[in-house]
């Protein structure tokens, strides 16, 4: 069987999840063709080659540039911090390489957009890993969405919050600062919304109406020497436009306490709606505005192998899927996409939208009104 | 014991809902006065004499104004569409009674201040029925912001949503014309959460930023002669920023499908979070960010004997109260205001707050930027 | 209009849920009589003077016999701890009264009976007061299962558990001894998931096997003088055999750790089933086992105009009916029955058969097999 | 590394998930051993083929015999259907391998006994494949119990009910006849929550009480050649007595219209409770009978790192384990156990005491009594 081998950037949490999904997608679903786990990068050696081990990398290096420029290397994986995204990328493409990036694809939309074009100069496959829109119970959103069942779109209200940063003890690390992360928990979490907002309703957000916070505006320096400025936002909340008239909400927060996977939507149509909350990944709330009145509500569907790419998971409806198994939905993506040479959704084009949709919320922000993206 | 003589001006669904609550309250609470009802006004005489006989009033008559200056009536209770609140007020107010009138309270800002100024001139005892703030969930949800057992707010998030406009059939009456109702689902539903906005808080919503919709733009006219403009918004929504830095938004809608009451809001602070649905309006979800990590979650506090004004209902918690018990604490309210010369909340004076916010919000739609209240 | 006059013996937590009912219950339905509130019994005579002012009532006495002799009372209504139950029923029917009583009906299976055959000699009208099937969702519930929405039924699942008695330094009362409430949480709380599932099934259980447990043997006297013993059963659990083929279970507890309102029941069908907690007892889940996989699931039901009593209280869906709601809709059919002279459900023969059930599970218990009803 | 050699037999359902779990478990868990996929049985060779190649198997095979004889297979693996789970690990345990089986171990306790003897003459490990215990909230539930963080146990409720038998037309396979069941539901479904009843309390099952039916009598053969007998169980309940005194009951079934991964229990103590449904397998109810009472509910503990097994998964709560992840923990569990020379749980031994406790159960349904186990 062909083989695409991978080189992977990054030995934390998404790193790992990568691993992960590498590992298991050729038994969860018909390949074709095998991910090898070839070569694996962290600018600590030791740590690559005991990860490398473990994660059945073939290979380890503390240079990522070698890692970019290695033969044997056929995708480039990243899963360094934001503001690294962009210089890996330009070199992985730079190389020839396809290039699967998590997400936020850079720290603005410039940025985007040089990375767009010269992925697309080269014509290189490139996939940014918004993994939620993998998940069974989303993709069957956007599929009852676009079916039209329940009717024309008349509003979306969307979130991402988590409290990660709800403790003001947290010091400030390379999320809370504009050089490395740009936008705060709207390019953290918020990204993920955003791009879910066109991804489920099909639709283009036209413009924006924003809002940023920062809650904790000092937060002690990672090094203990005193106390260092916030310089992103905590919170955000946006109002939307699409382009087909719908319009709509979304919040995004660091600090909204209680919520530890917070993303959640409710799409209201004119003849139905749709809950959804992550927290609770495998179920989906539906309404049909049909049949008698006193038999109307909201129905949980669980998910099941009748719903989007559930069955190579497991033939029985309810049994749940897990975090992990959205990115190994990814990663079969990637490989069908590069394999096939068929076009990947999100590619840095499409991820280049959330790039574009938070700086238009900033810049509504700061203007105090309505701003077209 | 002393009485308290109540004419009702209206035999619709909320005038049902005031004489159940005279006829309930005293055995549910200790009244300082008995609610006697003692005056029914209809414009139809017979059904205004039905309702009187099966809600217990002593008279009846179709003429509000002969209400209005009945000596024997001590407030005057008006249940009537909106349109009518204003000219109906400012003659019981002339006849020195006091009022307690369904919400919104005007049509607009105008009109609500002219309402107000009387009734402060008059020094009249006035109430807005508000009612969904007297719900024992809602009371404990402002009684664990203010004592800051969430610690500091930064974020409320609003919506009272419904779908009882949501079929294209349903024909325009009064709720759909500017004339009679002002604003749409803003001014209906909508009132609500912005004066629940401010109760809950504790704080002054000082400018908002709002947009609204009109998804159903002709209905059949009532009469059968073909179809008609609808007038005022379908739904809306708008950000808001609250006197303490606090920042949130709300949501509003006749025509979101699968809400039957789709009150609910999320008060999110430095030290926790509450989260309600008056869907289950006998529960609130309350989680505090303190206590080892793997224990920290969202309690369901099912209403009580500890909470505010069930005892009286149930001394068992879980029993729960329904639409109607709302009422009966409104009206006990209502009576021990009046008994002790107590301030009322919300008097007109604060019930033209909503006015003044939803007069802000429309404004803003229409200037696409934010706006002062 | 026809008056049916109440004498009402008891003033606790029941005696003022049914003044609430008698009160309000004009305005919420249109009677055929009206209830008025006579004369209130309690052995404290300055209280049921107070109660009477408060709840309405023209008279008051501390002499329960010469209530029930009173010649304008009607209707004597027994909200009287349980062991007083019998005694007063029998002497309200001697004479001539109709008897309303609170659950359970006696002590006994032999108590039942002897008040079945005084009540059906006299002819009298009678009802007790197992509430919670007037709950519009559970009336609903039954409707579905006896129109055969789901097929018929195979399955029966019932609880009624709470933890009012979960604290073992509460001291011994009338529930914990043999003498006043005959069995424990079975009588208690478990006769309404009894009554509850024969009249949500519309089958007889024809044999029983149960198991009782006294989780706290010993608590505090009532006087403080020491420990005493517990005399009937904290929780207990029973397997059953309908008459139609149908098995199920039932459990009741009065230390359930965490339940407040733990009645709770799911029926299951050939074609579906229902699930219902009146925790949340304003809405009940139903699932059909029809069209595609992917879109059956359980369909949350809010109560609305469309299921059985709601209209009454609210014209509009999803706005709630409280546990007292449940109170007033029994004296509709109190009032209904007298008037119409229709049967009234359950009346004493129907409910002894909930003291029957009770005794078998206890006879089980003892036998450690199962027992025919 | 040091290796540990798979053979597994199966490439049905179970045998995927198998695979899965092999192949992820090493990316997930620093592992003393690498799991290696070595050898794939299966009766249609083609199928044993593919499937090898697909899950990362070295080699194929159609003969289970040869399998098991094989000196480069260190644990065979059984996920064939229930009635060769004996053939079959009697054969691997001759042949010095541990063995890992799908549940239920045996078709009866004496099949049950001959495996555990053979097992320990042999000195060889096993592992019974019950991989719901293996989720993150239920480890915790055991864990919370055990800790007396809800005191002493008092009752036990669980069920595990499932629908895939409901519909009349499914034709009878190896599930519905005795000969290759054995039990019904309750040996297949059933076995899991036995199972769970007591590792969640620690506790054994010392005497039951049971009630088995067949709902649907008659299905058509599997050839079409018209209908056969059903010869064990659709549904089944039981009530439990345990070591220390606790009580309980289970439920179980494969006709319960509407569930689809119905396995659900409820652990009250003393001082608190715990609910779990597995339909919302990251999810946990746990009421705490402490602090005020109008502060006490069940918190929702969303399952996280802090959990057991959770973070090799993922180090920020929330974000969900599923189906298969189960099967990675049961895997680490296997690994470990056997470098490690460790106890496994469920080992042979403890697995037979979910045949013990089904054959009580049937024996105790036929004879209408309580049975010892």
């Amino acid at each position: 069987m062909k083989e695409i081998k991978i080189g992977l950037i990054g030995t934390g949490f998404m790193g790992k999840a990568h691993a992960i999904a590498f590992n298991a997608a050729p038994s969860v679903f018909e390949l074709p063709a095998k991910p090898v786990c070839e070569l694996l990068a962290d600018v600590n050696l030791s740590m690559a080659k005991s990860r490398a081990s473990a994660w059945g990398f073939s290979r380890a290096t503390d240079d990522w540039r070698a890692l970019v420029a290695d033969s044997d290397v056929d995708v480039v994986d990243i899963c360094s911090p934001n503001f690294l995204h962009k210089e890996m990328a330009l070199a992985a493409i730079a190389a020839g390489k396809h290039v699967y990036a998590e997400k936020p694809l850079a720290l603005s939309a410039a940025d985007a957009d040089e990375m767009v074009a010269a992925a697309e100069r080269a014509g290189v496959k490139t996939l940014v890993g918004f993994n939620y829109i993998r998940n069974s119970a989303t993709q069957l959103a956007r599929e009852i969405v676009l079916s039209g069942e329940i009717g024309e779109l008349i509003h979306f209200r969307g979130r991402h919050n988590e409290d990660y940063l709800l403790d003001p003890q947290k010091p400030n690390d390379w999320h809370t600062l504009r050089a490395t992360a740009g936008a705060g928990a709207l390019g953290d979490v918020g990204s993920h919304i955003l791009n879910m907002a066109e991804f489920l309703t099909g639709q283009r957000i036209t413009s924006v109406c924003g809002q940023l916070q920062t809650v904790i505006p000092m937060r002690p320096k990672a090094d203990g020497s005193g106390m260092a400025q916030v310089e992103n936002d905590d919170q955000a909340q946006a109002m939307l436009r699409f382009s087909d008239g719908l319009i709509g909400n979304i919040e995004t927060s660091r600090v909204a306490a209680g919520r530890k996977m917070g993303l959640a939507y409710t799409l209201t149509g004119t003849k139905g709606a749709i809950v959804f909350d992550q927290e609770r990944m495998s179920e989906l709330q539906l309404y049909r505005h049909e049949g008698p009145n006193g038999r109307r509500g909201f129905t949980t569907l669980l998910t099941g192998p009748e719903h989007p790419d559930y069955a190579a998971f497991s033939p029985a409806p309810g049994h749940g899927l897990g975090y992990n198994d959205q990115k190994i939905i990814e990663v079969r993506d990637l490989i069908e996409g590069i394999v096939n040479d068929r076009p990947l959704y999100p590619d840095f084009r499409e991820a280049a939208r959330v790039n574009y949709l938070i700086d238009a919320i900033e810049k509504s922000d700061q203007a105090g009104q309505w701003v077209t993206v």
